[in-house]
């Protein structure tokens, strides 16, 4: 089984059930998320061997988090403080053209004075495969910039694969900032994940999606860049230069939050194993195609499921 | 702040879960509803001063319903009373081929009795910018024909803008009833809303929408006919006889009922505010298809989100 | 009213909410379903005077079953024993791509020592204008499909028009197994149901769905063979030789289960009473599409509202 | 099995969830109750053959009370009907200060117009072993005192055993006029039911509830006299003129209403089966204290369980 | 109606069902609670005219909090902020000797930069009766002290009755820092109410609760001095010096949190009225315990319910 | 941390809500439960590195066993079968007189066949402080009698303490099959616990509970004899023959279903830290106490919480 470390904030997410407003609603659905944590889930879920790093309240709360990761066979590796709190978000799903509205309730969240020692002391990067952290860690705080950026070089130079997801959140920083810390990161991580519309906004790029997920590839060393592209699926280059084009995999949708990281999280399952660009992408798009059928940010499913997508085989009734 | 004043009976909404029936449900969800304070609440959250007029019975089922608007900044001018019942209705949702079956509960409604002076002197008409109310309150007893009647009268004498919406159910009258009580308003007041259904069936109008509405617009003196036309959005004509066509707003519907409501709500918001039919018909649409997407009678939305649709902004994940 | 005996296993149904996993969901729904209970009671709710034979365990387990089959009007004919579990089945529903999952906990099931004697005990076939089971019934036992075959033969030897749907499961047996022992039985009935998918996979049909229903009209002395052909409706060939070609009903679909259990309570509903097989079709398209809308296997619809379909007059809001 | 026959409103039971307010709850539990129905589930439950006689409206609202009578085993002889309402009552439950409020809303039910032919035209009396009433089913409408008269008088004809519960309900009428229609009824039925404090408010009576219940007894010439007594239990005179005092039996109480129906039912399911009034007191206490850890009024309970009670076996875990 | 004016932070209130833990929960209740609100709406359902100052965030969050107290009649006035937080609290309730655990996550709360200019311009002092806040709002922050001590000494000079609680939280403030800004506070107020313990922890008074109380009296010039007792009930010495002892009301608690706030809010309503200690203690207790029957803060009781405790005429079944 | 070994059959746990019947309700709650993980779970709470072994069907319904395990720190040692079923029980909570009625479903679960090889190769026993089973295991089939006594044994051979609890359940056996199989299992272990009312069934004892423990102890060579005593507390004989006598700790019961298992996980949290039986009993009586106030069979708490306790510091509200 490979190994995987990720490091960032986990939320508690406050949700009104669908069609109720968070301005009215008396009954919240009581889960956990966050990027990194996610991704966690969905690789262990699909057989990674996962451990997530974070710090968290020693309350009631932050035990809550990390109750809801082992269930997923996810190992917490978590530095515990009376300092800073538990954060959590609310989130409002509605169709169009309401769509979904996240409210963040993350000010002064215990993860934001992570130090490098402590990320570094709570797991052996040594016997770790990949390490993967997302752009809201290093949002979260500049002590946080600093500890991301120690986190993936030291990973790198103890031979793990270090993934990097720009993850641009608005509610978080402006553009600017977030290009001047994400840009060096992503030039130097083995495999850089993008949005799109990431791309465009937070980077500046502009052209096709091709010929922008072309350019960043030959910035920077990264082996491999992942340009996302929601409806339209997604597009990688490999380290020979190759491109990948893999659309999405339809589904019908009751929850798309987390579908990002349900991708990550597929294709780093896929792609750790073999190491076969193509392949992590089919099986990041099948894994994300899934979670879009279940509540909550969290791809809770199994290869088998995964398989079954990707043979044209899921759908209808199993009996 | 505009001032809006409505008149018309609340019931409570009893709910099975969506896909559950009746007759065999064991849970029900518990909002109220009905088209005059449905109207005051969409109004009232879209920023005017609104003000709901009618009779309750004195007991816990008559001051759920005040709470209820109150919690939408919707004051309650009530008339309390030992007689009468607190009408109810049950409402199952469906899919189509199935559709949403309406079962009212509303025999001896306390409001049955109300007199023009209860509902003259519940408010000041003077500092009122509009009245509303719809064809649903005259068709409940022949009092309510009477004191409807006086109510737009006086509310017009006293310099405030009538509006009525026809708003036909087969349920409480025939279309010949409704016909013999409606016309004489709909020709008397202000804002006139017809949906083009009931203006064929109960007004037995033909021809195509557009020559309805101007042949509406045309007898009379209305200011305004408005002509809704369910998917096809609502068409318009002015006071100075333009015509105005608003296609409806696409929504993913989780509970259909009240999206008419809602567009009057809306519509009222934007019309009290610059008296201008076509803004006021893209504001409605709006607010008509934000109403879509929540569960329940009710518009709760914002002016920055009818603002997000107007400006094809809604939808998607906001983060 | 036509009088119809079904026979065969009917479970609990535990099923976490639309969009949960199993794994992790804390709450489930507690109906009860069965492939030939759900027959009866789609029948009950449109006029025939139906009565399940069964076997249960006489534990609060096996009571839950008869409590909710009297609820929709049909008389359980129970054979009582400490012996044999209650079977049960978990349903995950869940959008495409991850479709519907159904788990089978029937092991050890009281009714798969039922014979032929209690079966027959337990009704007087005499009165019995129709009796009716499906192919999961003698997929659960040797002993079963012994009782089975005597069943409907003793049946249709006291004159009761004997009808039989292949309702392949490959949870439960071979497509060889089920092929050697249904052929006899669909040639033997009065009314055979087959699933277009089925004819090919168990009974190694060929050629277009026309062809196979001909064919198999053609083979023994059946009256009537339904081919039922999912999304694209059903088809049918009558005593005379006659084909019927009927389209679905189209559905917004809550949950899937069932829908051909309600086709066939539909369908004998309507062929019972005039024995015309056009109009039975049709009826039975319009139950499984109601059915379809609501939550759980069973068909809780009314004459009113299958003809509602009939007449394109179901949807919308009636109120 | 002996059969009995009850004839009452059954009502829509509102309730919700215990410590949550009407004026303020959004979810409501919905059952189905009424003093009639509830006697005849209980007996049902224990055993007895049970048929309840009411008149419902033609909707789903009046299809729910009969599915869930059916579910108990009882017979529902219905005559449904176009005019009137279907009754329905909210429940709030909570401790003591504030106790337990019941708000009806049974204005204009369809029972109301029943007349005496519509009730002895449900059922064939000559084989019928009881009947039952209670005071509340006159109290609903004039028309409704003749027809409960005539019932009780008909019945007692056809030779069934008679039985009549006070059951004052002060929101129905006064005492006075519960007087003056229920002392004859009371003075010529087998069996009559009454709680003390009925006694003393309506009927008069003085002195300790011994002298009360040899007082009733030796007025008008009914075999059996029962006198409920709350926390105190029940004391009767039989037929030959002997008290028997029966305590009640302790139970942690989840639901208190529909206690006394409960005591009732399980009075006569052992009353009608060997005709000892000792032995119907212990096991109508038995069924009553059941009840009470019960949600809703209806006893669900099983012959074994009050046998389990009486036997001083109930209680604690039984694994 | 008199008029009360309160001041203070509302949070939300997150409650797993009881049985349930925070660590393992997977739904809340959703709900709003604060002492100052509490108060406010306490004695808005006894027919006080209630407004709560207070600062908010501009977002749902927000707006949640002003929707619940409008629906109690309360009016808001608030300062709406883009910035700190809504403040929230987890609460885990479980019968002893577990007990009630509150989680407050009240950090950065929008209210701590509330100035006197913000709170005294949000309502007109000269036309209010009494205002109210408690110790709980000098504890969030150094500008809150400030602001409490000038709120209540403006209140005062403009003719205000003031009032004031002690309301000591350990998890915000030691005793000592509670003891150096509130005895002040408490010798200038007109009514101040201290829990008898935390005249003990807080203020270090020693001797019976007798003694306390009327040294509490003795010192600055506070026209009524309330020590609330818990299950002993409250004593308290009115302007004339007259000790008034009164025992708490039994009751069956549903959830203990807030039944200070409820006696509080009870004994206001009455004391505004004819300003008599006695019954406004009376009063008090009668409300408070109606709401440990009552889920939530909230005492969401009528006056006739206060009286009918006060009578002895509570609890039971009224129907 | 000391480390603990547990084996035994972990079930599905399906509850209506309290108050609802298993014969009429629509919601079950979900949970898992079984003595073996129960301990080991409390166990893990308190401290302890616990594992559990079993044997699971490789299923969404196995899967949900070592989720729930697993958030709560167990490590599952799980061999996963095709063959067998997923046990489950139902479970009906209810006041007395009614009680608490567990109905098992565990007929052929896949545990049955667990193998002496399949336990002791899951788990390495050379560094295991502790192992526990209960008599629960050998209950389940012959297979599991030789398994049971293999792993005790091998166990006890490899240094851990050996912890067996006879914990006898008369749906599963006789209690002469449980004396025989039982006996020498109690007599060989080094710490036995013994229900006070099972040493009198099962191990046919007789006298008063002290000389019953003194008795035990003073059979083969057990170092610790604990005898439960439900209301009364616990008793023991340490390895010094001293008898130590521990009341049970008072708790309001929410759902008293795991509380020996509690008091097991906590003893041996304590007991595996100091080897003090004393402090061991008063442990496990404050955890069993915790226990009792949570919903579902497991004790959810912490060392803090259960150190409350002990020091008189529980209940109330702590903010």
């Amino acid at each position: 089984m490979p190994t995987l470390v990720t490091f960032g904030e986990t939320m508690l997410r406050l949700a009104p059930p669908t069609g109720e407003r968070i301005e009215t609603a008396t009954q919240l659905d009581f889960k956990t998320a966050g990027a990194e944590s996610n991704v966690a889930i969905a690789a262990s879920n699909l057989g990674v061997d996962s451990t997530w790093i974070s710090k968290l309240p020693d309350s009631p709360l932050g035990r809550r988090v990390t109750r809801e990761l082992r269930s997923h066979g996810v190992e917490p590796a978590v530095t515990w403080t009376e300092d800073g709190r538990q954060g959590a978000y609310y989130i409002e799903r509605g169709g169009d053209p309401r769509g979904t509205n996240v409210i963040y309730d993350r000010t002064d969240a215990a993860i934001r004075t992570t130090t490098t020692e402590e990320v570094t002391g709570a797991v052996d990067l040594e016997t770790t495969d990949a390490v993967y952290t997302s752009g809201i860690t290093p949002a979260l705080s500049s002590r946080l910039r600093e500890t991301t950026a120690s986190f993936l070089e030291q990973a790198g130079r103890a031979g793990a694969t270090t993934v990097f997801d720009l993850n641009y959140r608005s509610k978080l920083w402006s553009p600017s900032e977030a290009r001047s810390c994400c840009t060096s990161l992503l030039e130097s991580v083995d495999v850089a994940v993008i949005a799109a519309r990431d791309a465009r906004t937070v980077l500046d790029r502009t052209g096709s999606d091709e010929e922008i997920v072309r350019e960043l590839a030959s910035t920077g060393d990264p082996a491999v860049v992942v340009l996302t592209r929601g409806a339209d699926g997604a597009m990688a280059v490999d380290r020979d230069g190759r491109l990948h084009d893999q659309p999405a995999v339809a589904a019908e949708t009751t929850d798309p939050i987390g579908t990002g990281d349900a991708f990550v999280g597929g294709f780093l399952a896929s792609y750790l194993d073999d190491r076969d660009v193509a392949s992590a992408l089919a099986y990041g798009s099948a894994t994300a195609a899934l979670k879009r059928t279940i509540d909550g940010d969290l791809a809770i499913v199994t290869p088998e499921e995964v398989r079954a997508v990707l043979e044209n085989d899921g759908g209808g009734i199993t009996r």
